[in-house]
Protein backbone atom coordinates (compact mmCIF):
# COMPACT_ATOMS: atom_id res chain seq x y z
CA UNK A 1 0.00 0.00 0.00
CA UNK A 2 1.40 2.98 -0.70
CA UNK A 3 0.72 6.95 0.73
CA UNK A 4 -1.12 9.02 -2.18
CA UNK A 5 -1.58 12.06 0.01
CA UNK A 6 -2.13 12.86 3.68
CA UNK A 7 -4.02 15.83 4.64
CA UNK A 8 -5.45 17.58 7.90
CA UNK A 9 -8.74 18.12 8.69
CA UNK A 10 -10.59 18.45 11.90
CA UNK A 11 -7.83 18.05 13.96
CA UNK A 12 -7.18 14.57 12.08
CA UNK A 13 -5.94 13.39 8.92
CA UNK A 14 -7.60 12.64 5.35
CA UNK A 15 -5.62 10.37 3.65
CA UNK A 16 -5.67 8.85 0.02
CA UNK A 17 -4.25 5.41 -0.53
CA UNK A 18 -3.53 3.13 -3.62
CA UNK A 19 -2.78 -0.84 -3.37
CA UNK A 20 -2.67 -3.77 -5.89
CA UNK A 21 -5.95 -5.35 -5.42
CA UNK A 22 -6.25 -9.39 -5.76
CA UNK A 23 -9.66 -9.26 -6.09
CA UNK A 24 -10.13 -6.76 -8.69
CA UNK A 25 -6.25 -7.68 -10.51
CA UNK A 26 -5.72 -3.84 -10.46
CA UNK A 27 -4.12 -1.72 -8.48
CA UNK A 28 -7.03 -0.02 -6.57
CA UNK A 29 -7.39 3.93 -4.80
CA UNK A 30 -9.57 4.85 -1.39
CA UNK A 31 -9.87 7.57 1.19
CA UNK A 32 -9.33 7.13 4.75
CA UNK A 33 -10.35 9.79 7.53
CA UNK A 34 -8.59 9.37 10.82
CA UNK A 35 -10.59 11.17 13.35
CA UNK A 36 -8.47 12.97 16.47
CA UNK A 37 -9.44 10.20 18.40
CA UNK A 38 -7.10 7.95 16.35
CA UNK A 39 -4.26 9.65 18.28
CA UNK A 40 -5.13 7.27 21.12
CA UNK A 41 -6.47 4.19 20.38
CA UNK A 42 -8.73 2.15 17.59
CA UNK A 43 -12.10 4.04 16.37
CA UNK A 44 -15.13 2.62 14.73
CA UNK A 45 -15.67 2.98 11.59
CA UNK A 46 -17.90 4.63 8.48
CA UNK A 47 -17.91 3.02 5.68
CA UNK A 48 -19.37 5.57 3.05
CA UNK A 49 -20.04 3.77 -0.59
CA UNK A 50 -20.22 6.47 -4.08
CA UNK A 51 -22.58 6.24 -6.26
CA UNK A 52 -22.43 6.77 -10.90
CA UNK A 53 -19.58 8.23 -11.72
CA UNK A 54 -17.66 9.02 -8.91
CA UNK A 55 -13.89 7.91 -7.68
CA UNK A 56 -12.97 7.60 -3.69
CA UNK A 57 -12.26 11.27 -3.89
CA UNK A 58 -15.90 12.93 -4.83
CA UNK A 59 -17.83 11.93 -1.04
CA UNK A 60 -13.76 12.92 0.39
CA UNK A 61 -14.26 16.58 -1.02
CA UNK A 62 -18.06 17.59 -1.40
CA UNK A 63 -19.95 15.31 1.45
CA UNK A 64 -18.70 17.38 4.32
CA UNK A 65 -18.52 14.43 6.71
CA UNK A 66 -14.87 14.68 8.44
CA UNK A 67 -16.34 17.27 10.60
CA UNK A 68 -19.11 15.49 12.12
CA UNK A 69 -16.98 12.59 12.19
CA UNK A 70 -14.30 13.98 14.33
CA UNK A 71 -16.56 15.49 16.47
CA UNK A 72 -18.15 11.91 17.11
CA UNK A 73 -14.24 10.02 17.12
CA UNK A 74 -15.54 7.93 13.92
CA UNK A 75 -13.40 6.90 11.23
CA UNK A 76 -14.51 7.15 7.43
CA UNK A 77 -13.49 4.68 4.37
CA UNK A 78 -13.95 6.46 0.74
CA UNK A 79 -13.76 3.09 -1.46
CA UNK A 80 -13.73 3.72 -5.13
CA UNK A 81 -16.44 2.71 -7.15
CA UNK A 82 -15.28 0.11 -9.95
CA UNK A 83 -11.80 -1.37 -10.91
CA UNK A 84 -9.38 0.95 -12.61
CA UNK A 85 -6.83 0.58 -15.43
CA UNK A 86 -6.04 0.89 -18.87
CA UNK A 87 -6.86 -2.73 -19.46
CA UNK A 88 -10.10 -3.17 -17.65
CA UNK A 89 -13.17 -3.07 -19.97
CA UNK A 90 -15.88 -0.39 -20.11
CA UNK A 91 -18.59 0.98 -21.94
CA UNK A 92 -19.43 3.89 -23.38
CA UNK A 93 -22.50 4.78 -20.81
CA UNK A 94 -21.82 6.59 -17.86
CA UNK A 95 -23.61 3.91 -15.80
CA UNK A 96 -21.58 0.84 -17.21
CA UNK A 97 -18.71 -0.09 -16.42
CA UNK A 98 -15.91 2.18 -15.19
CA UNK A 99 -17.54 3.98 -12.32
CA UNK A 100 -20.46 2.04 -11.66
CA UNK A 101 -19.28 -1.42 -10.55
CA UNK A 102 -22.41 -1.57 -8.50
CA UNK A 103 -21.35 -3.38 -5.60
CA UNK A 104 -21.57 -7.10 -7.49
CA UNK A 105 -18.91 -9.57 -8.36
CA UNK A 106 -19.30 -10.09 -12.15
CA UNK A 107 -19.41 -13.29 -13.63
CA UNK A 108 -19.74 -12.24 -17.48
CA UNK A 109 -17.72 -11.03 -19.53
CA UNK A 110 -16.06 -8.83 -20.25
CA UNK A 111 -16.50 -7.88 -16.70
CA UNK A 112 -15.68 -11.11 -14.59
CA UNK A 113 -11.46 -10.42 -14.56
CA UNK A 114 -11.96 -6.86 -12.64
CA UNK A 115 -15.15 -6.03 -11.35
CA UNK A 116 -15.46 -7.73 -8.62
CA UNK A 117 -16.50 -4.95 -5.71
CA UNK A 118 -18.95 -7.09 -3.99
CA UNK A 119 -15.63 -9.27 -2.44
CA UNK A 120 -13.35 -6.30 -2.79
CA UNK A 121 -15.63 -4.05 0.00
CA UNK A 122 -16.60 -6.77 1.95
CA UNK A 123 -13.42 -8.17 2.05
CA UNK A 124 -10.13 -7.25 0.97
CA UNK A 125 -10.56 -3.89 1.78
CA UNK A 126 -11.68 -4.43 4.96
CA UNK A 127 -8.66 -6.59 5.89
CA UNK A 128 -6.23 -4.23 4.55
CA UNK A 129 -7.56 -1.31 6.69
CA UNK A 130 -7.93 -3.07 9.91
CA UNK A 131 -4.55 -4.22 9.32
CA UNK A 132 -2.58 -0.99 8.37
CA UNK A 133 -4.96 1.93 10.34
CA UNK A 134 -5.89 2.03 14.23
CA UNK A 135 -9.59 1.33 13.79
CA UNK A 136 -12.37 -1.28 15.87
CA UNK A 137 -13.23 -3.73 13.30
CA UNK A 138 -16.20 -4.76 16.06
CA UNK A 139 -17.54 -1.48 15.72
CA UNK A 140 -18.52 -0.80 12.17
CA UNK A 141 -21.59 0.96 10.05
CA UNK A 142 -22.05 1.57 6.43
CA UNK A 143 -23.88 4.59 4.53
CA UNK A 144 -23.88 5.61 0.57
CA UNK A 145 -25.30 7.44 -1.97
CA UNK A 146 -27.36 6.25 -4.84
CA UNK A 147 -25.56 3.43 -6.13
CA UNK A 148 -23.38 3.43 -2.76
CA UNK A 149 -26.72 3.31 -0.93
CA UNK A 150 -27.68 0.50 -2.85
CA UNK A 151 -24.40 -1.17 -1.93
CA UNK A 152 -24.53 -0.30 1.53
CA UNK A 153 -28.12 -1.44 2.02
CA UNK A 154 -26.81 -4.74 0.47
CA UNK A 155 -24.18 -5.38 2.08
CA UNK A 156 -25.26 -4.83 5.75
CA UNK A 157 -28.51 -7.11 4.91
CA UNK A 158 -25.63 -9.41 3.82
CA UNK A 159 -23.34 -8.90 6.75
CA UNK A 160 -26.34 -7.86 9.25
CA UNK A 161 -23.44 -8.88 12.27
CA UNK A 162 -20.85 -6.77 10.82
CA UNK A 163 -22.62 -3.54 11.11
CA UNK A 164 -24.33 -1.57 13.77
CA UNK A 165 -26.69 0.74 11.61
CA UNK A 166 -27.02 1.34 8.32
CA UNK A 167 -27.96 4.94 6.49
CA UNK A 168 -28.44 5.63 2.68
CA UNK A 169 -28.53 8.91 0.91
CA UNK A 170 -30.91 8.62 -2.04
CA UNK A 171 -30.27 5.11 -2.66
CA UNK A 172 -31.47 2.89 -5.77
CA UNK A 173 -33.89 0.51 -3.91
CA UNK A 174 -34.76 -1.99 -6.47
CA UNK A 175 -32.81 -2.53 -9.33
CA UNK A 176 -34.22 -5.59 -10.35
CA UNK A 177 -36.94 -3.56 -11.49
CA UNK A 178 -34.90 -0.25 -12.63
CA UNK A 179 -33.50 1.06 -15.47
CA UNK A 180 -30.50 1.74 -13.07
CA UNK A 181 -30.22 -2.38 -12.42
CA UNK A 182 -31.36 -4.50 -15.37
CA UNK A 183 -29.15 -2.78 -17.44
CA UNK A 184 -25.78 -3.81 -14.91
CA UNK A 185 -27.09 -6.48 -13.29
CA UNK A 186 -27.37 -8.11 -16.71
CA UNK A 187 -24.29 -7.15 -17.75
CA UNK A 188 -22.84 -8.32 -14.80
CA UNK A 189 -24.70 -11.04 -13.86
CA UNK A 190 -25.92 -12.52 -16.78
CA UNK A 191 -29.83 -13.34 -17.24
CA UNK A 192 -30.08 -15.23 -13.91
CA UNK A 193 -32.20 -13.14 -12.09
CA UNK A 194 -31.69 -15.43 -8.70
CA UNK A 195 -28.58 -14.13 -8.45
CA UNK A 196 -29.61 -10.17 -8.72
CA UNK A 197 -31.66 -10.86 -5.64
CA UNK A 198 -29.30 -10.87 -3.53
CA UNK A 199 -28.32 -7.56 -4.63
CA UNK A 200 -31.76 -5.76 -4.35
CA UNK A 201 -32.21 -4.03 -0.99
CA UNK A 202 -36.31 -4.35 -1.17
CA UNK A 203 -35.99 -7.77 -1.79
CA UNK A 204 -33.25 -8.48 0.91
CA UNK A 205 -35.58 -6.56 3.28
CA UNK A 206 -38.66 -8.12 2.60
CA UNK A 207 -36.86 -11.28 2.87
CA UNK A 208 -34.26 -10.81 5.67
CA UNK A 209 -34.70 -7.24 7.13
CA UNK A 210 -31.45 -5.86 9.13
CA UNK A 211 -30.83 -6.35 12.94
CA UNK A 212 -30.09 -2.77 13.61
CA UNK A 213 -31.37 0.62 12.84
CA UNK A 214 -31.73 1.68 8.97
CA UNK A 215 -32.01 5.45 8.12
CA UNK A 216 -32.84 6.54 3.91
CA UNK A 217 -32.96 9.98 3.01
CA UNK A 218 -34.56 10.85 -0.96
CA UNK A 219 -35.13 14.47 -2.26
CA UNK A 220 -38.10 14.96 -2.93
CA UNK A 221 -36.85 16.58 -5.89
CA UNK A 222 -34.54 14.16 -7.07
CA UNK A 223 -34.15 13.85 -10.61
CA UNK A 224 -33.64 10.52 -10.54
CA UNK A 225 -36.23 8.92 -8.36
CA UNK A 226 -38.27 6.81 -11.05
CA UNK A 227 -34.98 5.07 -11.54
CA UNK A 228 -34.31 4.89 -7.31
CA UNK A 229 -38.12 3.70 -6.63
CA UNK A 230 -37.98 4.77 -2.46
CA UNK A 231 -41.41 3.25 -2.11
CA UNK A 232 -40.64 -0.35 -3.04
CA UNK A 233 -37.63 -0.33 -0.12
CA UNK A 234 -40.06 2.37 2.18
CA UNK A 235 -43.11 -0.42 1.52
CA UNK A 236 -40.44 -3.12 2.37
CA UNK A 237 -39.38 -1.78 5.48
CA UNK A 238 -42.39 -0.75 6.87
CA UNK A 239 -44.10 -4.45 6.22
CA UNK A 240 -41.04 -6.20 8.22
CA UNK A 241 -41.67 -3.34 10.92
CA UNK A 242 -38.61 -2.76 10.15
CA UNK A 243 -36.13 -0.22 13.22
CA UNK A 244 -35.54 2.59 11.11
CA UNK A 245 -36.69 5.87 9.28
CA UNK A 246 -37.34 6.22 5.50
CA UNK A 247 -37.55 9.95 5.09
CA UNK A 248 -38.51 12.55 1.72
CA UNK A 249 -36.70 15.53 2.01
CA UNK A 250 -38.25 18.32 0.63
CA UNK A 251 -36.85 20.64 -2.47
CA UNK A 252 -33.48 18.42 -2.59
CA UNK A 253 -31.93 16.92 -5.79
CA UNK A 254 -29.57 14.04 -6.50
CA UNK A 255 -26.55 16.06 -5.69
CA UNK A 256 -24.01 15.84 -2.86
CA UNK A 257 -25.88 19.48 -1.49
CA UNK A 258 -28.65 17.21 -0.75
CA UNK A 259 -26.00 14.48 0.90
CA UNK A 260 -23.76 17.32 2.45
CA UNK A 261 -27.57 18.82 3.91
CA UNK A 262 -27.94 15.55 5.90
CA UNK A 263 -25.16 14.37 6.95
CA UNK A 264 -24.93 15.48 9.89
CA UNK A 265 -27.58 13.23 11.11
CA UNK A 266 -26.27 10.18 9.26
CA UNK A 267 -23.19 10.43 11.38
CA UNK A 268 -25.32 10.78 14.43
CA UNK A 269 -27.10 8.02 14.07
CA UNK A 270 -24.75 6.00 13.04
CA UNK A 271 -22.50 7.29 16.40
CA UNK A 272 -25.92 6.37 18.16
CA UNK A 273 -26.19 2.96 16.98
CA UNK A 274 -22.98 2.51 18.42
CA UNK A 275 -23.45 3.65 21.68
CA UNK A 276 -21.38 6.53 21.23
CA UNK A 277 -23.84 9.44 20.93
CA UNK B 1 -71.30 24.81 25.87
CA UNK B 2 -70.45 24.08 29.52
CA UNK B 3 -67.38 23.75 31.39
CA UNK B 4 -67.05 19.99 33.07
CA UNK B 5 -63.43 20.69 34.37
CA UNK B 6 -60.96 23.54 34.54
CA UNK B 7 -57.58 22.08 35.58
CA UNK B 8 -54.29 23.66 36.07
CA UNK B 9 -51.42 21.97 33.69
CA UNK B 10 -47.98 23.24 32.69
CA UNK B 11 -48.89 26.99 33.25
CA UNK B 12 -52.20 26.63 31.46
CA UNK B 13 -55.35 25.12 31.74
CA UNK B 14 -56.69 21.72 31.03
CA UNK B 15 -60.56 21.73 29.97
CA UNK B 16 -63.29 19.73 29.87
CA UNK B 17 -66.24 20.95 27.83
CA UNK B 18 -69.23 19.70 26.46
CA UNK B 19 -71.97 20.68 24.12
CA UNK B 20 -75.11 19.71 22.48
CA UNK B 21 -74.07 19.24 18.86
CA UNK B 22 -76.02 19.64 16.08
CA UNK B 23 -74.40 17.36 13.68
CA UNK B 24 -73.99 14.71 15.89
CA UNK B 25 -77.59 15.08 17.49
CA UNK B 26 -76.24 14.64 20.97
CA UNK B 27 -74.40 16.09 23.76
CA UNK B 28 -70.28 15.65 22.97
CA UNK B 29 -67.38 16.20 25.32
CA UNK B 30 -64.03 17.44 24.39
CA UNK B 31 -60.76 18.29 26.16
CA UNK B 32 -58.81 21.43 25.51
CA UNK B 33 -55.46 22.66 26.46
CA UNK B 34 -54.58 25.65 26.51
CA UNK B 35 -50.38 27.13 26.95
CA UNK B 36 -49.53 29.99 28.76
CA UNK B 37 -49.14 31.93 25.61
CA UNK B 38 -52.77 31.92 25.16
CA UNK B 39 -53.07 34.55 27.85
CA UNK B 40 -51.49 37.34 26.01
CA UNK B 41 -53.29 35.98 22.18
CA UNK B 42 -54.78 33.78 20.13
CA UNK B 43 -52.40 30.77 19.67
CA UNK B 44 -51.89 28.10 17.25
CA UNK B 45 -54.05 24.70 17.61
CA UNK B 46 -52.62 21.05 17.57
CA UNK B 47 -55.73 18.39 17.12
CA UNK B 48 -55.51 15.06 18.11
CA UNK B 49 -57.64 12.64 17.58
CA UNK B 50 -57.94 9.11 19.09
CA UNK B 51 -58.45 5.95 18.60
CA UNK B 52 -60.90 3.06 18.83
CA UNK B 53 -62.26 2.78 22.90
CA UNK B 54 -61.05 6.06 23.56
CA UNK B 55 -63.06 9.34 24.35
CA UNK B 56 -61.97 12.71 24.94
CA UNK B 57 -59.92 11.42 28.07
CA UNK B 58 -57.37 9.21 26.97
CA UNK B 59 -54.75 11.11 25.55
CA UNK B 60 -55.61 13.96 27.75
CA UNK B 61 -54.01 12.26 30.34
CA UNK B 62 -52.10 9.75 29.02
CA UNK B 63 -50.23 11.37 26.14
CA UNK B 64 -47.84 13.93 27.54
CA UNK B 65 -48.66 16.41 25.14
CA UNK B 66 -49.63 19.43 27.33
CA UNK B 67 -45.94 20.45 28.68
CA UNK B 68 -44.76 19.81 25.05
CA UNK B 69 -47.65 22.58 23.96
CA UNK B 70 -46.73 24.49 26.73
CA UNK B 71 -43.56 24.98 25.86
CA UNK B 72 -44.31 25.95 22.22
CA UNK B 73 -47.48 27.68 22.97
CA UNK B 74 -49.72 25.31 20.87
CA UNK B 75 -52.94 24.67 22.56
CA UNK B 76 -54.77 21.02 22.17
CA UNK B 77 -58.01 19.66 21.36
CA UNK B 78 -59.07 16.21 22.14
CA UNK B 79 -62.18 15.30 21.08
CA UNK B 80 -64.58 12.66 21.28
CA UNK B 81 -64.36 9.88 19.34
CA UNK B 82 -68.67 8.91 18.38
CA UNK B 83 -71.69 9.64 19.47
CA UNK B 84 -72.27 9.46 22.86
CA UNK B 85 -76.03 8.57 24.51
CA UNK B 86 -78.57 6.14 25.65
CA UNK B 87 -80.38 6.76 22.37
CA UNK B 88 -77.20 6.20 20.11
CA UNK B 89 -76.50 2.88 18.36
CA UNK B 90 -73.75 1.12 19.59
CA UNK B 91 -72.65 -2.52 18.65
CA UNK B 92 -71.23 -5.20 20.91
CA UNK B 93 -67.73 -5.05 19.35
CA UNK B 94 -65.30 -2.50 20.40
CA UNK B 95 -64.42 -1.37 16.89
CA UNK B 96 -67.86 -0.66 15.96
CA UNK B 97 -70.57 1.73 17.60
CA UNK B 98 -69.82 3.81 20.04
CA UNK B 99 -65.59 4.68 20.36
CA UNK B 100 -65.43 3.69 17.23
CA UNK B 101 -66.91 6.69 15.17
CA UNK B 102 -64.06 6.41 12.11
CA UNK B 103 -64.15 9.94 11.39
CA UNK B 104 -66.89 9.20 8.90
CA UNK B 105 -70.60 10.64 7.92
CA UNK B 106 -72.65 7.48 7.98
CA UNK B 107 -75.03 6.97 5.34
CA UNK B 108 -76.61 3.56 6.62
CA UNK B 109 -79.12 2.76 9.55
CA UNK B 110 -79.07 1.97 11.74
CA UNK B 111 -75.82 4.56 12.43
CA UNK B 112 -76.77 7.31 9.77
CA UNK B 113 -78.37 9.93 12.56
CA UNK B 114 -75.46 10.22 14.71
CA UNK B 115 -72.21 9.45 13.48
CA UNK B 116 -71.09 12.30 11.38
CA UNK B 117 -67.90 12.42 12.99
CA UNK B 118 -66.60 13.48 9.63
CA UNK B 119 -68.43 16.87 9.76
CA UNK B 120 -68.22 17.35 13.11
CA UNK B 121 -64.44 17.30 13.20
CA UNK B 122 -64.28 19.25 10.48
CA UNK B 123 -66.60 21.50 10.85
CA UNK B 124 -68.76 22.00 14.03
CA UNK B 125 -66.08 21.62 16.99
CA UNK B 126 -63.63 24.42 14.92
CA UNK B 127 -66.58 26.82 14.57
CA UNK B 128 -66.93 26.34 17.98
CA UNK B 129 -63.68 26.04 19.43
CA UNK B 130 -62.30 29.15 17.67
CA UNK B 131 -65.47 31.56 18.76
CA UNK B 132 -64.82 30.41 22.56
CA UNK B 133 -61.16 30.13 22.97
CA UNK B 134 -58.40 32.92 22.09
CA UNK B 135 -56.85 29.87 19.55
CA UNK B 136 -55.90 31.09 15.51
CA UNK B 137 -57.72 29.66 13.25
CA UNK B 138 -54.73 30.09 10.25
CA UNK B 139 -52.45 28.44 12.61
CA UNK B 140 -53.51 24.44 12.33
CA UNK B 141 -52.11 21.46 12.91
CA UNK B 142 -53.20 18.01 13.16
CA UNK B 143 -52.34 14.36 14.75
CA UNK B 144 -53.93 11.31 16.11
CA UNK B 145 -53.25 7.89 17.73
CA UNK B 146 -54.22 4.43 15.17
CA UNK B 147 -58.38 5.23 14.11
CA UNK B 148 -57.40 8.63 15.50
CA UNK B 149 -54.25 8.46 13.07
CA UNK B 150 -56.38 7.80 10.02
CA UNK B 151 -58.49 10.10 11.23
CA UNK B 152 -56.12 13.20 10.82
CA UNK B 153 -54.28 12.36 7.61
CA UNK B 154 -57.49 11.91 5.42
CA UNK B 155 -58.78 15.34 7.60
CA UNK B 156 -55.71 17.12 6.52
CA UNK B 157 -55.23 15.53 3.29
CA UNK B 158 -58.77 16.84 2.57
CA UNK B 159 -58.34 20.30 3.93
CA UNK B 160 -54.94 20.98 2.74
CA UNK B 161 -55.37 24.81 3.28
CA UNK B 162 -56.17 24.27 6.60
CA UNK B 163 -53.36 22.30 7.92
CA UNK B 164 -49.74 23.22 8.41
CA UNK B 165 -48.83 19.63 8.95
CA UNK B 166 -50.10 16.51 9.77
CA UNK B 167 -48.34 13.64 12.16
CA UNK B 168 -50.01 9.99 13.32
CA UNK B 169 -49.04 7.46 15.59
CA UNK B 170 -49.49 4.22 14.57
CA UNK B 171 -52.13 4.82 11.97
CA UNK B 172 -54.40 3.03 10.09
CA UNK B 173 -53.11 3.46 6.85
CA UNK B 174 -55.25 1.33 4.18
CA UNK B 175 -59.01 1.12 6.15
CA UNK B 176 -60.05 0.18 2.68
CA UNK B 177 -57.61 -3.19 2.61
CA UNK B 178 -58.03 -4.23 6.05
CA UNK B 179 -59.65 -5.79 9.46
CA UNK B 180 -60.00 -2.53 10.63
CA UNK B 181 -61.86 -0.63 7.74
CA UNK B 182 -63.99 -3.12 5.71
CA UNK B 183 -65.92 -4.18 8.48
CA UNK B 184 -67.01 0.05 9.87
CA UNK B 185 -66.82 1.51 6.48
CA UNK B 186 -68.98 -1.10 5.19
CA UNK B 187 -71.08 -0.63 8.50
CA UNK B 188 -71.42 3.27 8.36
CA UNK B 189 -71.37 3.49 4.79
CA UNK B 190 -72.72 0.72 2.43
CA UNK B 191 -71.26 -1.03 0.21
CA UNK B 192 -70.27 1.87 -2.21
CA UNK B 193 -65.91 1.07 -2.03
CA UNK B 194 -66.03 4.72 -4.04
CA UNK B 195 -67.59 5.95 -0.62
CA UNK B 196 -64.85 4.57 0.90
CA UNK B 197 -62.24 5.66 -1.00
CA UNK B 198 -62.11 9.23 0.31
CA UNK B 199 -61.43 7.58 4.04
CA UNK B 200 -58.15 5.73 3.45
CA UNK B 201 -54.67 7.76 3.56
CA UNK B 202 -52.87 5.64 1.74
CA UNK B 203 -55.29 5.93 -1.44
CA UNK B 204 -55.58 9.67 -0.75
CA UNK B 205 -51.71 9.79 -0.59
CA UNK B 206 -51.12 8.35 -3.63
CA UNK B 207 -54.15 11.00 -5.71
CA UNK B 208 -53.09 14.33 -3.92
CA UNK B 209 -50.19 14.22 -0.97
CA UNK B 210 -50.21 16.99 0.95
CA UNK B 211 -48.65 20.07 0.83
CA UNK B 212 -46.79 20.08 3.97
CA UNK B 213 -44.88 17.86 5.99
CA UNK B 214 -46.17 14.49 7.16
CA UNK B 215 -44.71 12.43 10.01
CA UNK B 216 -45.49 8.82 10.93
CA UNK B 217 -44.51 6.60 13.78
CA UNK B 218 -45.29 2.97 14.24
CA UNK B 219 -43.85 0.73 17.05
CA UNK B 220 -42.06 -2.19 15.27
CA UNK B 221 -43.82 -4.61 17.95
CA UNK B 222 -47.16 -3.23 16.98
CA UNK B 223 -49.76 -6.09 17.97
CA UNK B 224 -52.23 -4.25 15.54
CA UNK B 225 -49.86 -4.01 12.48
CA UNK B 226 -51.20 -6.47 10.69
CA UNK B 227 -54.54 -4.44 10.52
CA UNK B 228 -52.68 -0.73 10.24
CA UNK B 229 -50.66 -1.84 7.05
CA UNK B 230 -47.94 0.77 7.47
CA UNK B 231 -46.17 -0.77 4.59
CA UNK B 232 -49.11 0.63 2.30
CA UNK B 233 -48.95 4.12 3.38
CA UNK B 234 -45.21 4.10 3.51
CA UNK B 235 -45.22 2.96 -0.03
CA UNK B 236 -47.64 5.91 -1.18
CA UNK B 237 -45.44 8.47 0.67
CA UNK B 238 -42.76 7.25 -1.10
CA UNK B 239 -43.80 6.48 -4.85
CA UNK B 240 -45.64 10.59 -4.38
CA UNK B 241 -42.00 12.10 -3.34
CA UNK B 242 -44.13 13.39 -0.05
CA UNK B 243 -42.10 15.50 2.08
CA UNK B 244 -42.16 13.47 5.11
CA UNK B 245 -40.67 10.66 7.24
CA UNK B 246 -42.14 7.46 8.01
CA UNK B 247 -40.69 5.67 10.66
CA UNK B 248 -40.77 2.04 12.56
CA UNK B 249 -39.58 2.77 16.19
CA UNK B 250 -38.21 -0.27 17.57
CA UNK B 251 -39.67 -2.57 20.51
CA UNK B 252 -42.62 0.00 20.61
CA UNK B 253 -46.21 -1.37 20.66
CA UNK B 254 -49.75 0.30 20.13
CA UNK B 255 -50.61 1.61 23.59
CA UNK B 256 -50.35 5.33 25.04
CA UNK B 257 -46.63 4.34 26.22
CA UNK B 258 -45.48 4.40 22.99
CA UNK B 259 -47.71 7.66 21.81
CA UNK B 260 -45.98 9.41 24.82
CA UNK B 261 -42.27 8.18 24.14
CA UNK B 262 -42.45 9.96 20.70
CA UNK B 263 -44.77 13.48 22.00
CA UNK B 264 -42.02 15.51 22.21
CA UNK B 265 -40.80 14.92 18.45
CA UNK B 266 -44.26 15.27 17.11
CA UNK B 267 -45.52 18.57 18.90
CA UNK B 268 -41.43 19.80 17.75
CA UNK B 269 -42.34 18.99 14.19
CA UNK B 270 -45.73 20.53 14.20
CA UNK B 271 -44.53 23.53 15.83
CA UNK B 272 -41.79 23.76 13.45
CA UNK B 273 -44.03 23.45 10.74
CA UNK B 274 -45.72 26.54 11.86
CA UNK B 275 -42.54 28.72 12.05
CA UNK B 276 -42.54 28.26 15.97
CA UNK B 277 -39.65 26.23 16.71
Amino acid sequence: MKTVSETASFGGTQGVYAHQSSVCACEMTFGLYLPPAAAYGPVPVLWYLSGLTCTHENAMTKAGAQGWAAEHGLALVFPDTSPRGDDVADDEAFDLGKGAGFYVNATEKPWAPHYRMWDYIAQELPDLVFDAFPLDREMQAITGHSMGGHGALTLAMTYPDRFSSVSAFSPICNPVDSEWGIKQLGAYLGDDREAWSAHDSSLLMAERGFDGPVLCDTGTKDQFADRLKPETLAAAMAARRQHGAFRMQPGYDHSYFFVASFMEEHVAFHAGAMGLA
